[in-house]
């Protein structure tokens, strides 16, 4: 639930629009900065300790990505974004991490928030980080919350120089590191198509309260998925848009693709909910039809046993004149009558498929 | 329920367009006249009495924000409307507190009506306030129902020279107002957000009939809020478009973070009434539950022991030829046979995991 | 549900379109016409015989409001018609009363058809009247079905020269009827509103099937509502759009407003569709909750009178061997059995909050 | 059901696309084909026996109307398309009865496909018949499936010259064969209308399975409008667009008159629809009342009862010392204390309102 | 359910886009090639080994189809791609089969994904085969998951020379291929219709769990067709846009053929969907109408037996004083009253229609 509203809202009512206040979890100990810088012939790859170092990769020709883990420390965060010319407002959407997907154009650099999320077991819960990008023509600079090792394997492909990247400009490598966290939504997706699979089973052989819990929890979930996944899509839409200047036309058919995903991702996310609907009928239907059984039992019983207690009571009566409770076979008579009623009875049920 | 029909519509029906009636709750006891003027290096506040006292500001370069608290004066609205130039309907907007949120551009200066809503913890329910901007090239001039304390940070900042406001135009303070009042439903959607958290709470541990009147409650204010939200972002969207002269172009990325925020409202709603219609659906079948573990307890008890009271009954009976009324053991067997029944039909319902 | 479905249909299929035939019931004895004709400084107001009487007044400079009540007379429709140069298919319009609200545009003469609604208290249905507007730069003709007091007030202002109608043309004075009418529809939301928290409250209190029948009501009022004011709203949209020709720049203004009603009076009207919507949720889970009391009460008897019933019948079998029977204080014992099993049994229901 | 459906799919798979089959039930022995051909001052009707006596008057000045009642015959067909240099494909739609309402422009000639609708009230079904319209500049053919009466009225017209058919090109006479076709849509509605109503009267009276049945063969047939009405819509929608070389200006209004009884048929399913919803919702929640109704019985009639029995059962126990026995006046103790246990139970029902 | 989700995201995630990774079931043994090269006047057909052999098709002016059976090996594909210039993001979607419909132009060719649909009757299921097509102006490839029989007859129209396809360009060749797909959803249709035919008729006459489940099941395959029938039709909607170059004015007639295709099976689809809704609606109530049947058996046996038992009760009583029991007739009075009570019990059942 707290997922649902933005957090500490109140601590900003009345703040200089602009402000750095870093709100969110503070998620790791230290900011850690890395950077790699390459071109198609060399490649440097460092983590500093001073933010300030990272300053003179500005001006150099090759495309440097700087990779800045933690953002509780918003003075690294500013003094970054004064040397690359970032605006205000900017800075503080990086630090406040509650974003909603989205891209901001400023000519010579492109400003991208993205959420990237991860299935927390314990919790049932996605839990979002906030995953920023600014990149401008000879620069990539990504934000995250933590140390995380989404990036690890396009780090490892630039290392290796395989694919395009080391041939491409900073647009692609842009791609790279988004098309990193859209698949990263399909990981996501599958875990949670497994789980409603066995949630899915639960309710069909036996039903109870939780199933219906976690039917609920899936759709909050979905809910919260579709939150970051349609702006995700307006986003990437943008980017293959081919209005941006600083997208070369040749990374266009990779956007494109990654576009695609995020269309698919959406439609399965769509899927997922109709089907938790349709789940949710279930059950409620389930629980009717529990109680027919319930009622049926309950009236089986009633009806065979009612008239036949009505029997035995009347031949309790202590009247004095009863001819019956005289006659010999008076007993095994009304014996063999309530067994009659009984069949008649059990029969009927049967008829009706109650039995 | 009065907040979703618009008052008192039978007295206007007929009158005059353009005629000044004030419609809405009188909030207080007197009109209040604010007015801050300033530019980068000078800066005058002031209270005054009369609103004749604003119109010197009209012609002064400097910028002037004229804020009046109280709109049942329509003689004080009048003659500011006046001095102002401002258009008679405009002015009827003003004090008929019941408008949806709008903008109007007349050129020289444009007009927006906001919506700024209070919760009110004992009624559990939104109240709305109007708050009306008019702004020039070189005024801003804000009409609240009631002297409110949302405005004072800004005027802090404006003292202080924080900020952008003290070097920017009239747009910014306009921009300012506006950040104020979107800023203040991140706080109410927070409140709304723990309160809809405490019923979930109580829905998962002892749903009431209470609990289903309070996420009706929460739903109605959902509605509520609907209603001022989604054309405040159409507001704040024609703000932002760039078609608007007075608009200057560097209040362009303010103005785009601010329609962020009216997303992200928006978004929040629509998450906060995907979770009520989920409570909904989970005290409905709450409701079936607990008729399933009551119509449990009567079949339990029912099955049990209507035939054992058939027993009884039979043994009851007083025919005179009743051989297994004479034996000496039985009495005892009969009980033996009874518990036997009793324990099979426990086994019975055990396996059903009725128990 | 009449209202809900055109009329008389059959009568109509296979007649050459443009003939004239009234559709809709006949609501006066005669046709009354009456005429004002006014200009800044004059002004003539009278009620005619002969639609002739009309004619003259098409050629003056001065503007000409004709007010027709009564559609049954078709001639008289016919002969106005021919007279201002009306397409045959336009009057087929005015008389038949099942047309949707909307304006075609004829360069020289705008045609429109509105829909006023008056509530009926004893049928509680919303009952439509159609009111169709033709005007040119000079006149305006209006028609209704009977005679109303909805354009009286206009009347007045007219006649004491109030406002701004004496002093602009045709359109504005087209734009104050279709205001009349607008306005209007706030009143039945009025009424409609207070009708609807009477039912929210009723519900609330003691629920029946008649709460049931009245929210239905209700709905089908709004979805009746909908009908009318939808298209309503599109007609002003296209007045207010400024491509028509025959409307002044200076009554935009004035069109906006209207506009700005007609979504408030669209916001409204799907406020209480969400509302009832609601309140159709109450009460199906206000009948499960009754259900669940019923059984309570039913499952409470039967658990505590049913063990001690056995327990009787236990003791009322007629074994000759039944060492408790001899026992002096067997009854006193079998009595405080059963008041213990009782009282046991009742804790258990308070326990469980059945109690 | 076979309605909602493409019949006979599997046929035509891997057919050469521009196959004449006939798809569809033959519903007349033999085709009809009826000509008519005039213009103002002139008329010639006659019924034809082969396709080849159409084909004179293709080249004719006048207007001809050819009418082919039958389809199955699809030489015919296909001899005078290939007279008329028409596309096969569009031959293949006309046989083809299961086609969506669609207009296709060639430039000399406008191929349009309706539906027409009949109540089948045996069947309590609306079934289809597929009327296809082709026009050029001096001809309209039209293809229905049988023999009907509904072009009849407009036939006469022309025969007596009556309104402005005789006196217009080909595009007023298609329009007035499609406004023959819309008219009956509201004769359908209409029938339909009056026996929802009925089903609505007998769900307040006496709601039954067969009143569930029947609502949802109602909503069934909404369905299956919508699905002819909105393309009908669309196809007259690009006829009175104005894009269309054939259409001439002076026929625009008519086409809008028709274009604006399309949205009122589809106003008025609409309604349909919202009504049935509404139905069944007050079917479920009569149910509900209905099994509370029972409950109510059974419960009022346990808790009277059983306590009684047990008092009854009590005082019928055997144990030697039970003082109540032996007092004279026990009987009718017990009796009185039965008779006021009895009114106690009767009084808390009735405050409780179940009686 | 796995339908539903990308399959093996995670063994993609992080590698370099454009790395060829088969994904999907393998579903035949051996890759099948076979090449049909034709003109107006010549035609070849073989079957090749070796992949190479297509390549010299690629520079003859006749059209040439290869048809590949069998993506699982990627070198293969990757051999033919890069022979006919194909982009390597296009070669990882054909082999990666879990694609949306999409259609990409690169100028000299187009590269088209679809989706072929089979019902599996055991699982009750619709498999999905992804079908790729790449087509340029003198050739087509289309890929196939398998060898399937769907382009069997349109390979024989190519070989005996039947309609329009050996005199027309490739991408008539292509429409035809796309047409063979869409016409296949049609046998689908059909299929499910009549299954969902017996469904409803099932549910008429005796509904099970069973029913509600294949309710179900059909509700997810209307999820799943849905998603692949409107990506499918914007695909073709491109297509008949007129944009494409490849595309020749004259095929445009037969793409919106196919577009008329697609939008009638959505339609139909939407169609299924109501009636699978109204369907489970039905379900719930007829759970609902059988336990108010169980409940008026219930009740009507307690109703009638439980008072008579209270009097066999009373009359059972071992009060010394207890003057009926001494009347000779006593116990004959008691019989008549208890026949009469029962009558007056079902008489009262009668007349509330419950019997």
């Amino acid at each position: 639930m707290p997922r649902f509203v933005m957090k500490r809202a109140q601590e900003k009512v009345g703040l200089t629009p602009g402000t750095l206040v870093h709100i969110g979890e503070r998620k790791i100990e230290k900011v850690r900065i890395r950077i790699i810088d390459y071109d198609e012939t060399q490649l440097e790859e460092k983590e500093v300790k001073t933010v300030e170092e990272c300053f003179p990769f500005k001006d150099k020709p090759t495309i440097t990505w700087i990779n800045i883990d933690g953002l509780h420390d918003v003075e690294v965060i500013e003094k970054i974004g004064k040397q690359f010319d970032v605006h205000p407002l900017v800075l503080e959407d990086i630090v406040h991490t509650e974003q909603r997907p989205k891209l901001e154009d400023f000519g010579n650099h492109i400003f991208i928030v993205l959420k990237m999320l991860y299935y927390h077991k314990e919790k049932n819960e996605l839990e979002p980080e906030q995953v920023s990008l600014i990149f401008g023509s000879n620069f990539v600079i990504s934000f995250q919350e933590r140390v995380g090792d989404i990036f690890e394997p396009l780090r490892e492909r630039i290392r290796k120089g395989q694919g395009r990247v080391r041939k491409s400009a900073s647009d692609y490598l842009a791609y790279a590191l988004i098309d990193s966290i859209v698949d990263n939504y399909f990981v996501i997706l599958e875990q949670l198509g497994e789980l409603i699979e066995d949630a899915e089973q639960e309710l069909a052989t036996n039903p109870t309260v939780e199933t219906l819990q976690s039917i609920r929890a899936f759709k909050k979930e979905m809910v919260f998925l579709r939150k970051s996944i349609w702006p995700l899509r307006e986003v990437v839409n943008s980017l293959k848009g081919g209005e941006l200047s600083l997208i070369h036309e040749s990374t266009g058919i990779y956007l494109r693709d990654v576009y695609d995903h995020t269309i698919q991702i959406i439609d399965t996310v769509e899927s997922y909910r109709d089907m938790l609907s349709g789940m949710l009928d279930v059950y409620l239907s389930s629980i009717s039809n529990k109680m027919n059984e319930v009622m049926k039992v309950l009236t089986i019983f009633a009806a065979i046993f009612i008239p036949l207690t009505f029997f035995a009571g009347l031949y309790g009566m202590n009247f004095e004149f009863m001819p019956e409770l005289k006659w010999h076979w008076g007993y095994f008579m009304i014996l063999a009558i309530m067994v009659l009623i009984a069949a008649l009875m059990l029969a009927y049920f049967r008829r009706k498929r109650w039995l």
